[in-house]
């Protein structure tokens, strides 16, 4: 490995500029190449960054000598042929989410990295964030209690797509957020949708239940036709309750000391509502400790916080929901990842 | 029938005082009674209207003969023996939300009123209010287009009961007034759910589906057990989208000018945003429209707008997604109703 | 006196109904009339409340013997001579805000009731709310710290009155409630203003500045003409911050532990932004808090907190605000009130 | 002139990054450098743009042979020296917001760029809002109606400046938007303010009146010492109000068909309450505009929207609120600017 660890950047959509830019100003990493079939890019990209080329083919982007990481922004489609092909070809790997459209795909890219001994890492952003981590550090400490549900909104009007259903572009979030913040074992998954553009084209509006256990209950409604974009959970524990409002950017995360007092003998339910607490939060951009995280991952040879394991637990369960949604909401078991 | 409509109130609970404010109001309505077996209510109701009677027993308002209207107020449980009651001797009935607990017993309601030639009336108190008469108004005159979907969360730190689910106390809310405003016929329903008390107890947090004809689907949140009171709907058609926020008591109705536009040829979908225009609504409270209107029905002899039909529907989808819910979600076909 | 105190509620305008259901609720005294010269009210208020008389005169009310206490909710130009007859006939008095137009008046209404050893109330309504009780709680633990500012935005689409500017109406209520809470005592006032009906009419939209010792600076922004309506607070001292906000229900009080670090060696100043606390308040409606603090007051013959002395302090700082405003904001001095 | 404006950025602090993006990104214009004493943003810079040639002295820009124009964004005392020196060089010039700190300075750099005929451009960036261009509209088209007041909050918990007051730093924002959206001649200035450094530092909160012909007041409250971000504007007119929110992405600017109707005859005054409207905004970035604004109105020798004459009403105004400032509010007659 160079001294400085020279990254691959695949795909230059939406995302692109975003992983670029942070990238580019991780002291020891070294942006080499951006590829993207489109020509048209290299003034743009150029412009700003003159040392970055582009290249044009991902398979030469392969035959390179001098890239030690790819970091794969492309469609989900693509992640796991990819992938696959980085990680045969002995680079680090950076996939966007999900990590992969199968889970049985997830599984091929894990095994590949595990017994290549490289570095896979599913960039499940929002985990990042100082209020996903705070929230993780309220569940974790039991400011929480026990936690009864989870409950999620991500909506909002946006590019309908026409081969992947809104759950893989939007409750993955959820789901990832879901996983590492309250870490329940799913049991079973209900899905519901529907498309707005073609009777059997991919759900454009979805609502997505996870039964875990103990009885907890995660739910998220994803939406590509909403007039308003709210982004908004609720966390139910039996002690505390939790509001998390990603777009009111001075009360992000709101701590309800309020709840239920659960009488078990006689079944009477009292509620109770205290004070409202509004933590400070760290403020670093989500992606700029993600991409330090995935470099660092690197050097130590260490597993990182959204690895392999985790985007296969959110991959199962987004297929396990196509599958429901399929049946209008008819359950489906999960079986324990290996 | 007397000059005035007199009328027996039954069951004084949190929603009583409303109900013998509003009626006590009509010029041509008399409230001689209010029957509730707590005997210290005489000094509270005697405060405010000393003409009004506390009756301890039903069966003695059965039996008295001073009484043209019952106006049930009781929990849902009592709603069917009690309306059958008062329907058989001969007494116009309004009852709260829902009408009753089952399709079978609604339908012996309405078959009785019917029958007897009498006035029923279910309370689905939110289709009186200014908001959801412009909502149905932007629906009927097709400023909204074709309705693609509709979803609701309504949720709060509520009273948790014990002998039925959330979704008899708040979905009820929402399903009279997607019935009211979108009027569609729904196929099937699915419902998931827990209790946050018990294992087997009523759920205290649910999620209601429906899908009607035509690709139409409504969502509802009910929920007992959050930290703070959201009650927002978002409606979402081909031409316009709304998002009524009951809680929002300037910009109650929101009638945004976007959408999608949907090709279907190539499945190319876009989307467009445009101005938001909040209309100004009729403030009259809900509850005094809707009491004036039953006491006009029964002058008129004339169906009122929420009558049988309409408390048999909602009840009908209460009823499969009760039974939904303790399947996981699996959909519930739904018969036409007679 | 009576075994319960007999009250006359004087004027029946917007505030009256409220008057009358809260005393009507107090177990020790009794609402023995209501004086207004419109014969209409008789049925509306016997309607709900029989046993309370409509008297058209205020001199009737005067020359009766079964009245021990006035409740004068007039407009404001009658809130002196009417105060002072009712002592003058020996009753005690509640006067509705402002005690009244001038120092003068207000000084002339503390004497007398002083010399009577009768007690004397000025509804400073906000005083009585839990929000503003917080508030005072966290000036006076010193939570706060030094008090830098307040500045309030109390406007609304209102009632132009057309006999008193918007500051007696509206910055009455700014003000009583920065006496309560934060005690500073005034130096200089300056205001300015316009009125929308004509060049000389009373301002309909004002902006009132109060200097305080100690270098603390009072603000509020008062206008019957916005569009919307905004009543918000913000309170800024060296350790925390405060905002009020009237209208949002669930968040009334927010506590900042933000603010400034002064160096005043260097005059570098640091800015320091933490956690926000919104407390649980006391949701005691205010009118039922300060009608029985009334009557206490009465039966104690004890100073009431909002008493002539609250009252008059008030009124000097309007009436130096209105010569203020004729000389376009000049500032006017202020002598301490005897 | 080159075939691409040459330009020099002189300052770099918390704007330069933007200025230097926005201007880098207008294809017939060229950043030469970038001006800063500071060595270290040479690695910062050079990152990025690489082209970009740091210069450590002002004095070696103006000496330079390859600058068309210069970008001033220094501390305002530095505006007038600097902005001459550019101008008497030769060279076309963006001066920040405000132009100069006294109208004698800014009145100099009039003249010299009439002189010289360069073009002088002062970044009164709001005025490149599709919000603050909305507002115009509205109110050149007669929406509004007569404007009787505009009222402005902006208040955050900034960074406490010493060598100038919260005026020059916020209360510029507004006049500008005033200057530009209503365009009235404004007769006299009250301010107010405290500073909360030290005894005679710079008011670090201050309450600034603007009285224009025609009766309108303007206001706006400014402070560095808030525990919250707001910024919000109140614009009464006679037909319709307007609200501009610059921190609700969604509603930024809200159209009352609301306000009063004024009966001049017998001094009534009703008032209205209709429909809200939401436009659809321009979300073109404002530098963007503005700094595309500024290269064209060099090409074309125009002048530009935001010239001298805007630059030096604004510090006129300003001007005048100090001296009123140190007089406790005593109002500033505001002599016709030439």
């Amino acid at each position: 490995m160079s001294d400085r660890i020279r990254v691959a950047l695949i795909g230059f959509g939406y995302w692109g500029p975003n992983l670029l830019r942070n990238f580019a100003e991780i002291e020891d990493a070294e942006v080499k190449l951006v590829c993207d079939p489109r020509p048209d890019l290299a003034r743009r990209i150029g412009a700003r960054y003159p040392s970055v080329e582009l290249v044009g083919r991902f398979e030469d982007v392969i035959a390179r000598t001098d890239i030690d990481a790819l970091v794969i922004a492309t469609p989900p489609q693509c992640h796991a042929p990819m992938g696959m092909a980085a990680l045969e070809s002995g680079r680090h790997v950076w996939i966007e989410k999900p990590l992969a459209t199968s889970v049985r795909d997830a599984e091929r890219l894990a095994n590949k990295a595990e017994s290549r001994g490289l570095t896979l890492f599913v960039d499940h952003t929002f985990v990042y964030t100082g209020a996903v981590r705070k929230m993780r550090e309220l569940v974790t400490t039991d400011e929480v209690g026990k936690v009864l549900y989870y409950d999620s909104v991500r909506v909002n009007l946006g590019l309908v797509q026409s081969d992947i259903s809104v759950l893989w572009d939007l409750a993955v979030h959820d789901l990832s957020i879901m996983d590492y913040v309250i870490g329940a074992k799913p049991v079973s998954v209900s899905a519901l949708g529907v498309s707005h553009v073609a009777k059997d084209a991919p759900a454009s509006i979805a609502y997505l239940t996870v039964f875990c256990e103990g009885g907890l209950i995660g739910h998220c409604h994803v939406n590509w036709l909403a007039p308003v974009k709210i982004r908004r959970t609720l966390i139910g524990g039996d002690r505390r309750m939790i509001v998390y409002d990603d777009l009111d950017s001075n009360f992000e995360i709101k701590i309800f000391d309020s709840g239920v007092d659960l009488d078990s003998n006689d079944l009477k339910v009292n509620y109770r509502a205290g004070d409202v607490r509004v933590p400070r939060l760290d403020r670093t951009e989500a992606l700029a400790r993600a991409s330090r995280h995935f470099i660092d991952a690197i050097r130590r040879g260490a597993a990182p916080l959204t690895g392999a394991a985790a985007g296969i637990r959110v991959v199962q369960i987004l297929e396990a929901a196509e599958r429901s949604l399929a049946r209008q909401g008819a359950p489906i078991s999960l079986e324990p990842v290996s």
